[in-house]
């Protein structure tokens, strides 16, 4: 795959770091930057062929397979129809658009083109993420009850993020998106998001935006999606996922708790970056590029493109996010309960909660079993018809 | 101090245990149970003097100085009433009440009476929540922004507790209490509730009550508690508390990780109660009683009375956090942000949120200040009259 | 139990808090400190009845029945001498003696006056060891192989614990002591200690003991003993246990990791005592004397007085580890393993290694078993007679 | 880079998964191993365009730039030599040889054939590893004391592997070579290990070899490595790293314990490869191949060999930690400090401790210093004549 880069900061560079390590097939050929000078210098940093500050030249170079687009929110769109224009497979960083609106036609826009539309949305491919999805698909936790994914860091590195007009919003897009997705495909991405409640408030910073918010998203069959996304999180960067099924549990921790702790007088050399401080415990990530997801998202999505499949994570789900998105924000300002608006749903239909009681026997529903210390088994159970509990001893 | 314990159950012994422990001076001398057998088996355990299934004659002994309720719901009041008209302090299980109004008779009966009325609220004694409230009131986190209690199990031992009609309700009733408590600690005891937002559903069981909910609990200062709890976790029993400060963070495992790993193939003898299986990794706690904050709890209740203070966790808390749960009941129904009712609101009234941005000069507010990986500076400023954002390298 | 405290200093005052805590029915009585003013404050700060610089006084005072010994190691003999002429019970702290020779007399002493000679090893009384304890002991880890013990921390506060000559050495007297009967408890009491082998270093400080070292003590049965001790450690006080049995494995963080994590800028308050810095994640436990053990320590001892019964860590235990210390310095200079000489051996004398390999059928033994991805069943067996290695699917 | 594969076995498997993933540019074009059928079966399961059962043919194949040695121990010096004679460049598995000796011919043969010999010592190249050596190597830790490491399961898979003639030895053979190549690469390669004392003991198996080890290498700058191993460990893979220095302290968790826990009843499906049961607490790593270090372990072979450069592990440190071996179990059996036989010693030859006590001024050197928790500051100090201990608050 020869790969075109659109955009040079922060994301672009984190992308460029995987697609650049551990000896990738896949080479990245043309860079673009709306500034002609940043874009050279990151062709010299990554040694890259041709690097541009004009879009169109970017995508429609010869040498360009795919595209990635890491460019700020509200050039998503501009971009997306270039590449469809130019019929090149595209990927887009997260969140795909600033509404359900906007991310729908950059959906529309790649499926009328016929090329991939891939939805960078690197923390459903960390490999933790990956296998404890395995296990859920397998069954392993039984049927999903309540996915929560959490989120918080002392605020974005780009000044332009703390401007709501040139994000779009605060902690939930910035980092809710992930959130959301990635309890969405532990419940299933076939089950239908129905109706979104939210809090969310600016506690500490003088923006305009959120810098806390807490959101629960219900799905048809009964199971809760959980968003806990904070800028006002001291400590580094929290980012754990819990889920809950009828047959067990999972707890993930991506970042700050992952079995490598560093203790410094800081009167030695440096220790890790990214932690608020150089003293005292500090809690670094073996390979940040790796455990963020990177490699495993881009392998996978660049063997779709070669086998013409469609990848994990695509523009349609980056669709469904921002519906799910623009339903929190609604939310977090009328203080109900907002519908997802999603016109185009292509999963289950039938909204019925399908989990039934165990039954026991004809006359009882089973409500627990439980060994007791010595050794003996008690159980409790629910009269179908009247309703009675009662307890027996077996 | 001589102790009249009321109930012989689960949680009388777990009290029992507390009480009969470590060498203390306060003794146990009478024991009621409406079951004569029940109390006499738990005298004869528990070498308790007296024995009666006479409420009345429990708590009007000579021998009795203080009387404990364990009781299931329904009968606190009745017993209350019992201990304001003998004169006896009394100490009361958690919850209160099964509702704000029922709590706020019984706050009116001990102040009339004036006995102590102490709320046994055990996880707010645990050493861990005493240590992290000694370092939030402290100062060592700042200004508290959110605090989060999470309790979940696979569900109660006793057959009534699953019974609505017996218990009064589900999860919510028999670990939210717990939560909301903890959060408002955390959060000032002085700083209003005013509105919860509450989700809960029935999602494994076959009972009427929620055995799953999720509750958010704004306060007049703008902070937020929020509380998770649930019957249909597997693997234990998670007790997990959070709390984030604008300077600081606290992360508390009380049950499932505290340093203590276990493996067994099974093949050898018995390892450790209350874990869901005898083989694999399992999570003991090295001393159930203590780590459930039972011993502090009874320590501080009855040095309080004998030095004529006031408990940690009084009736009026107790009363605080019923309000809450009637406001999340009413939420969970109704889908909209539902006012905590308090009559009776001892605490500031001020409720506006004192929080101010901080200043960086007369231009600029500050956002945020970062050290970058080289050792230089940056700040991201906001204009106090543009509302621009800025980034400044120093 | 009416209490003489020897000693008014850092560990007579960790001793006078878990007496005075939680309501126990013990008193202080009476303190005794070479110095008259500090026993007058000591007595002030504890309320404690009776003070003085005079040791007989204190011994043999009419209130006092039994006496704990916080004093530094080289007064030991002597106060054990004085308790046994008076006839007073007599708790003394670790290690019990300078040397194996030392700590016998002090067991004959306390034997011949017929007193309770109660050994403060306060770490084999923490409930994570008690619970790892009684599993071990009901046979949930099988057979125990190899028991380990590490302590570390950046070196004791009190200053002439860096003199050799008062301290009679370094790390391993220190925390050593500790370290040996951890992992002889798992392991065995019965079990003869039988050679150490052991290295040890100044590696940082201008000392004349050793700061740093490792020992591995055999037993009679086969299994091993290792410790682990230092004060060049920099983080906190590490304090760790593991356990490896045939059926299972414990392992037990005392200190630095037990579910509770603070993180803080520095800008707010005091956080918590004994971090070596106030800034960054810091690792406080709920409640220190009870986490090392205080508590439950004099709970059994005072118990065991009252019962007439010998109390877990007895002055013969005391005794086992001076000698095994004794054998761990003689192989640090002679570079070989040392027998430990124990002259008054009461335990099993049947030094037989009693493990036998598993029988398979008559032709095998069987070495693994083992479950395949696939769910089959693999086997690993060794031929009797010929000693040929099989692999057999099931 | 086109590869060739010797063997196709457990270990061959692993490597083709961290060759074949994640798009690399690199291309299995040959396998080759004793039976046919087997080349055939994995050359069929990796797309392996050549194979054979002839080594001579699958080293002089022009198809093939480099070779991979996945052979059983015993092969490895035929199948350098073969590799050396072809030219060609040669990466070996761990361990290099059987003895010191063995491994200094096959060192020998690579620099006189002028190709590279990269010594495949995985866990080096663990990305917690990597960041922890970069950690230690830029000061952060200040001077190295101890470096531990511990690598411990339930014994290994193959049957081969139990039987001592086949294997040549148990643990230490098996395990401890990673842990010896670990330590030694904390403490500093350009630092001579000195002498061995080595503990070993079959404790639990049917076998000849040792079933369990600890380990203690004294490097000449006076630092201490340690290995503990074993074969009877329960529980999963233990395999842990420490590092203390007189700045810091590294704890590394690789495999148990990596943020990532997972509860299953075992009702569900499959949860996670590798684990004793899949029941109860498990903890699976995300993504073994990357965890164990193998992607990055190839990246800089691959990467040097085009380069021209020395990779981090080379057939020189596979002959010392041979060497050290050696010394390991010639200690297991004499039970004294042995020498480590390097002949071809390529690292600092000045084997003074250059540690020295830290001068407080002229009089005193600093033993400690302390902040008092109200903040006053204590200090220890030591005469530089008399020895004199004195404390000082400041």
């Amino acid at each position: 795959m020869n790969i075109a880069m659109l955009g040079s900061g922060f994301i672009a560079r984190f992308y460029a770091d995987a697609l650049a390590g551990q000896r990738r097939r896949d080479k990245l050929t043309m860079v673009y930057s709306r500034s002609a000078d940043r874009a050279q210098i990151f062709a010299n940093d990554y040694n890259v062929t041709h690097h541009t500050d004009n879009l169109e030249e970017a995508v429609n170079h010869p040498d360009v397979d795919v595209v990635v687009i890491a460019l700020s929110n509200e050039l998503h769109l501009p971009a997306v129809e270039a590449c469809a224009k130019a019929g090149k497979h595209v990927l887009c960083t997260k969140p795909l658009g600033r509404s359900g609106e906007e991310a729908k036609r950059m959906l529309q826009l790649v499926e009328e083109a016929g090329v991939m539309g891939g939805y960078l949305e690197d923390l459903c491919y960390t490999p933790k993420f990956l296998k404890s999805l395995q296990t859920v698909q397998s069954g392993g936790l039984g049927r999903i009850l309540w996915a929560k994914s959490r989120e918080a860091h002392p605020g974005p590195h780009s000044d332009w993020f703390w401007d709501k007009n040139k994000s779009g919003g605060g902690a939930i897009v910035d980092l809710g998106c992930h959130c959301i997705e990635i309890a969405r495909n532990f419940i299933g991405k076939n089950i239908k998001p129905v109706e979104v409640m939210c809090w969310a408030a600016t506690q500490v910073h003088p923006i305009d935006a959120e810098d806390n918010a807490i959101g629960m998203v219900k799905y048809a069959n009964g199971a809760i999606g959980q968003f806990e996304v904070s800028w006002c999180f001291r400590g580094g960067m929290d980012l754990r996922d819990e889920v809950m099924g009828t047959e067990g549990t999972i707890w993930v921790n991506n970042f700050l708790r992952t079995g490598f702790d560093v203790f410094s007088t800081g009167k030695g050399g440096y220790v890790a970056e990214k932690a608020e401080t150089n003293k005292g415990w500090l809690f670094p990530v073996g390979d940040e590029v790796h455990e963020l997801g990177y490699n495993h998202m881009f392998t996978e999505m660049f063997d779709c493109i070669e086998n013409g499949s469609q990848p994990q994570e695509t523009f349609y789900d980056g669709y469904v996010v921002n519906a799910i998105i623009d339903a929190a924000y609604k939310s977090a300002k009328s203080g109900i309960w907002e519908p997802v608006q999603l016109d185009d749903w292509r999963g289950d239909t039938d909204t019925t909660d399908k989990a039934e009681a165990a039954s026991y026997d004809d006359q009882y529903y089973l409500i627990k079993e439980e060994v007791l210390p010595n050794g003996e088994k008690k159980i409790i159970l629910k009269d179908k018809k009247t309703g009675e509990v009662v307890r027996r001893d077996i």
